[in-house]
């Protein structure tokens, strides 16, 4: 198989890397996955994470099996395994099957497997890239521009969906300056956007969730792009807790605010955001900050918390849906133009 | 002097007591002042906080002082010590002021040091009694009731401004729950509004600053209560970073949002928001979490941040303030009504 080189995926000269996110920003170290069994390993102690790069990655680690000369029967309990690696993530799923069913058609040539596994890392880094045809346009040279979350080159093979989006029109040579809201209380936005944007040299300035208002009255903020986790017929959207507020901030400023994401992540079963169901995660999380930074805990013990891992936007908050197939604006943002656009 | 016990702050049998709220949620360590020295170290460490508790704690580091037979020589350096000890905190110089106006007037008598530092603390208590008289009728049985940082009994020698009308309303016999806001990045609420309202047995959860829309929106919320830095004669008025945040959603979801601070919050000086000028902290405090819960630095190193101390809030999103006077609310916040009331 041929050498791959993402930001946080490398595959050369017959060996797999994943670069550990769990230790960014502080380090960058590039772990390598030598067996299925320890991509399982990597996934599930979230040393890659977010749901594309997560197909991706299990991909890869099948094809990197069978590059070494594994049987059919090796690949199945690999594909097994590898599968289960995390019980809600989607995409792992698809991409898994996809490659087994490739395989099932080609008994006699496991060198599927990795034309299929390439395939995905080639059509996800096109995805991001038609994302960003679509999305830049619509960031202009001196803006201030607002982002939640990670949603760049740690959660996809790609340049990302929202931050995409934004590393994209810098490139591109539009003088544009990011604020990344950390994302408590998981920090993905202190943490991850933040060592991207450093990455790409991109300007950028941290704040805290709580100040993305304040900003917005002075008049700093002139665009928000926010990725999705699941987006509804209706154009109601999921994504990382706080997204909602931030939505609610940009209608009452006037502020363009869109949604950028593949085509996978419009669920047209799902008729409304009224569908969504959203998961509660642990108390330990609100009550103070941990990971490989180190541990605290800031509050009083056994404190009762709410601790929400998305919410849902309606979709009269958003300006317009940028997908990989063109931009979705109201009043298009309904179910029939949505079939349209993801069914091209 | 005869003895005193608030939240925060005890004169017992000629000794006086601080409690240290750097320390809390985690430990109750009362920390004693022997010399106005020792208080100017207490107020610069933080261990006592909130203008009017610093106003308060000088003043009876002076009494203190008193009490012990000392100068007037002696009393006038103390004096000169404490209402230098922060620079900003206004209620420090007028409380220290105002005892040694008194002490100029009675020369022979230093025990009028003690009539007025005692003075000063009964005052604050009764005021913060009359604003919880009329903030807790706009509380309902059965409410869900959102706060914002800390501005209770930790903050004042009284049960505190907004929540302490909180407070007042539970033990009125209102069944209410409260959430506090973590309050990024010093995490005040989180540290010593969760603490109050568990020591006052007031049923409340804990959430992460960005989960306030959200909760909003489910209906969770029906009134919202906050503290104010400064409150300017048209009414926009200045309080700890994200409150604004928090007017913008109340006003989007209509959840009636009341500012509650006592007549010397008002300056009538000012002729509105635009006129505040907000202090930026250090880079340091949005980079991670630091107290004596331990420090952590989860951010790239050097990443700029933005950290404004407060933010202003303008007029138009305040249902109302709850002042010690009585409740000003539109068309009646405007600089005429505001001297009404606290010129009363």
């Amino acid at each position: 198989m041929k050498n791959i080189d993402t930001t946080a995926i490398r595959y050369q000269d017959g060996k797999l890397w994943v670069l550990d996110q769990q230790q960014l920003p502080k380090e960058q170290i590039w772990v390598e996955s030598k067996t299925p069994e320890d991509m399982c390993h990597i996934i599930q102690a979230l040393k890659v994470r977010g749901a594309p790069l997560i197909g991706v990655a299990a991909a890869l680690a099948l094809a990197h099996l069978a590059e070494q000369g594994a049987s059919i029967a090796d690949i199945k309990v690999a594909s097994k395994l590898l599968r289960n690696a995390r019980p809600t993530a989607v995409n792992l799923m698809c991409c898994v099957d996809r490659v087994m069913s490739a395989l099932d058609k080609n008994q006699s040539n496991t060198s599927i497997v990795s034309e299929i596994a390439l395939q995905i890392l080639e059509e996800d880094i096109q995805l991001c890239q038609k994302m960003a045809t679509h999305g830049t346009p619509l960031i202009q040279s001196g803006e201030g521009v607002l982002t939640y979350c990670n949603s760049g080159s740690l959660a996809t093979a790609g340049v990302g969906t929202a931050l995409g989006v934004i590393k994209e029109a810098y490139r591109l040579g539009k003088q544009i300056h990011v604020y990344p809201c950390e994302t408590r209380p998981l920090l993905q936005g202190a943490r991850l956007s933040a060592w991207e944007l450093k990455q790409a040299k991109v300007p950028h300035t941290l704040i805290c969730d709580n100040m993305a208002g304040y900003l917005m009255a002075q008049g700093k903020i002139q665009k928000i792009f926010v990725g999705a986790d699941r987006i509804a017929a209706n154009g109601d959207f999921a994504n990382k807790i706080g997204t909602y507020t931030v939505a609610v901030l940009a209608k009452h400023h006037n502020i363009p605010f869109y949604v950028v994401a593949p085509y996978t992540t419009v669920d047209l079963q799902c008729d409304s955001g009224k569908n969504i169901v959203v998961e509660q995660r642990a108390a330990e999380e609100v009550r103070g900050a941990s990971g490989s930074f180190g541990s605290v805990d800031w509050s009083p013990k056994d404190v009762a918390t709410y601790n929400p891992s998305f919410d849902v936007t309606p979709s009269h908050l958003v300006t317009g849906f940028v997908l990989d197939a063109g931009l979705l604006q109201h009043p298009n943002i309904n179910k029939v133009e949505f079939s349209k656009l993801i069914n091209q």
